[in-house]
């Protein structure tokens, strides 16, 4: 078993947004900015205190100003974003989260190793924009998530992308929809909390796997996943519906009882019907409480108005929306669909890429080994199974994502960052301190070139930790 | 066969829209009024002129005003909208359009039946706001085209909604999709256009059927349907895309053909699939050319980047999305995915009610007779075929689609209306004429309840035809 110091997370930061005595800050100019409202400011100035790694706001920088700077940064008029973040990544460069080496002696000497492949990971992703990501694990025999799960809690490294704690995909999935989860491992949850406490672990204070659990991928038609819902709620779990059979009014149910995150949309769920679109139909879900109409139509209508309502304490409230992650390689969705699911709902579009082990812009086309007898075939974007049409997962960067966005939805550049920095945060509830450029956030920062979006250069809190063509 | 003169239709105005020397004006005032933009504006004045039945502009008004008007009309602040056009409309009231009684001992006398029917209907949809409409035809043999056909010229008479010329759903069909449609009538066009022609006739000057035909609801991959398409638009048809199995590249092929309507979308057409939409991905379809992608993202992609081109006179051009039909009744579409669809393309929603002759707000829910041995269950908006819970078309009026469309997309009740008037007008190509509240365009007016939506009157160039509790 997992000792508890291998568990133990290096937080990004526990300092405060206020500046310093000493006011030498770092100055980025010359650059259009995204901002929080999704506006892009031309000209813009960030400052950034080195010593927190925080940005800092402009009265602060005024005064800082007439003492001088560290560093003064000109990006060359180009984007500057806030830095991506992946809620949906299953490894990438040779490296699989999933995976935990038993051949190794002791499982200290494994778990070493795993956290040595996580650094890597963590300092190669930086080309893809990514200064955050949330590692995403696959349904797995429950021996191994106690093995994996305690070494995934945030971890934070100079020069790296922080991992925000894991995003579980399974086991409570329903078989129908398991795509390429393994069957065996499915199951349900008859005693409902205790079922998912089993499988992810129950520290002092309930679930939480030393505060490493970020995301739940769950199907709420699977026995007791819905009972469940409302307590991981509670604690803090984000709850995400995917590989699920649920019908829309099954969908909007667990949205009401907390269920915030769609996994990535239109794949392993029922398909869109008009009568009936399923999960998929959440986004055309009302903002409002139900009507009454005096033509009698909600009477009728084999539907309640397109809305759910509940009652919590005796007043009638509404949940919002949930965010829904999107795949943009040109492989997963058409892009009329990516067009059609961000004009739905624009302020709820989360990028992810669902990258798989054999993501790296570096790796030639070819067949790669995956698990026991299966090969894949890479050819740019798609992979599939060898032999077959079957996609195997994806091989997008993320920052080939957010240039997919913009051109599917006809969307400008910082418009589609917004969608893989600011909503991702947002939806984690991390956007007091990341994905958005504005005091007291960390200085996680991207910056794309202003007409192809490529990324030129990738810091870490204040620091550059990635640039083209070159060691930072 | 027909003789000319039973074919004669009456305009609904020859007249220029410049007010006569005596300037003797109908005022409608007091009321929030829909702009050809969309937007809505209060303490509304249009001025009309009673001679010619057409708005007039401000100026000449103002010059009026000095003089005096024939009639000031106080519409109590209620909302003034373009009278609602329905471009899909099977009957109503018991009326059915694609029925001709064949007992008549003569053509002349079963046509003045039928005409006479055409009458009674053209004043009871007044009281569901619709001021024109195209009545459409469903899959007939080819004897009842011939009789048919020929009495469906643009009709307008006094008191009455104009009726525009003829939309025929059917025969071009495809088998799969058919729906309501018999199946033995249904037929391919081997010979493209010569193949159609045969069907709906051949007037002087080509397809026209003495100018009758308006819409033609047509399959695209039915054989010779696509060829056709070009000289059907460049004879002026409007072309609908229904009742067919169509693939989106399909459907994006005969986009750039021609065609600019969807009949009753997400009905009688392959559901929407997030690798291959159909035909509702067209509400996803780029309105740009396509473009290159440093990223090798369109190379790898499967999909052209969700946009065709067609290569017109050696430039570059591309087509707009088309107009769709949506039946907001409750039944056809879930309110989620009303709501969807209207998000991607808003200014392509066209409101139809697709209306069967069992349509009557009067009407009592019960069990009434349909064809040779099909009996319909009517409850409320909703109509199934006895025993199943299969639906046998609409039976909602109108304006209750206005409201159904205002509530299920969460949108202002003049902006649904619009919905019902300026886009089927501007899909029709008669938007200078029809559908707008501007100098110039008949006077074809529906005043709605500004809090409930329900029709308060409704006029016909300019003279009141229906009115709430009461004869006009």
């Amino acid at each position: 078993m997992p000792s508890k110091t291998t568990t133990q997370a290096t937080t990004w930061s526990h300092q405060s947004s206020q500046p310093p005595h000493q006011t030498r800050l770092i100055k980025f100019q010359n650059c259009s900015a995204l901002q929080p409202d999704g506006s892009l400011v031309d000209n813009f100035c960030l400052f950034v205190d080195p010593s927190t790694g925080k940005i800092v706001d402009g009265q602060h920088a005024f005064y800082a100003q007439s003492i001088g700077f560290t560093q003064v940064v000109d990006l060359g008029g180009h984007l500057l974003s806030p830095g991506f973040i992946d809620v949906q990544i299953n490894g990438a460069y040779g490296i699989d989260f999933s995976s935990f080496d038993e051949s190794d002696e002791t499982y200290h000497l494994a778990a070493k190793n795993y956290l040595a492949k996580l650094d890597e990971f963590s300092k190669k992703i930086l080309a893809t924009g990514v200064t955050s990501f949330v590692p995403t694990i696959i349904t797995q025999k429950a021996s191994s998530y106690r093995k994996i799960l305690p070494l995934l809690s945030p971890r934070s490294r100079k020069g790296q992308a922080h991992s925000l704690g894991y995003h579980a995909e399974g086991p409570f999935l329903s078989p129908d929809k398991r795509g390429a989860h393994c069957v065996k491992l499915i199951r349900e949850a008859p005693r409902g909390i205790e079922d998912i406490e089993e499988v992810y672990g129950k520290g002092e204070s309930g679930l939480d796997m030393q505060g490493a659990v970020k995301i739940l991928t769950l199907a709420p038609d699977v026995r007791g996943v819905m009972e469940a819902i409302p307590e991981l709620a509670k604690r803090g779990v984000i709850i995400s519906l995917g590989h699920t059979n649920s019908d829309l009014t099954t969908a909007l149910r667990a949205k009401e009882k907390g269920a915030s995150f769609i996994t990535h949309l239109f794949n392993a769920m029922e398909s869109f019907r008009h009568r009936d679109p399923g999960v998929i139909g959440l986004l055309g879900d009302s903002d409002e409480i139900d009507f009454e109409d005096e033509s009698g139509m909600t009477e009728d209508s084999p539907w309640n108005g397109g809305g759910t309502k509940s009652n919590e304490g005796g007043k009638l409230s509404k949940k919002p929306r949930p965010y829904y992650g999107l795949i943009t390689d040109g492989q997963h969705s058409h892009p009329c669909s990516v067009r059609m699911a961000y004009s739905c709902h624009p302020e709820g579009c989360v990028l992810t890429s669902d990258a798989m082990p054999w993501m790296d812009p570096e790796k030639p086309d070819g067949i790669y080994d995956w698990r026991e007898n299966q090969r894949v075939v890479k050819k740019g974007y798609q992979v599939t199974l060898e032999g077959t049409t079957t996609l195997a997962g994806s091989v997008v960067p993320m920052d080939a994502c957010v240039r997919g966005l913009s051109r599917f939805a006809s969307i400008p550049l910082h418009t589609a960052a917004k969608c893989a920095s600011t909503h991702p945060s947002r939806m984690l509830g991390l956007d007091k301190i990341k994905g958005v450029l504005q005091p007291g956030a960390d200085a996680d920062l991207v910056v794309l070139d202003k007409k192809t979006g490529a990324v030129l250069s990738t810091w870490i809190l204040g620091e550059k930790a990635w640039q083209r063509g070159g060691d930072a």
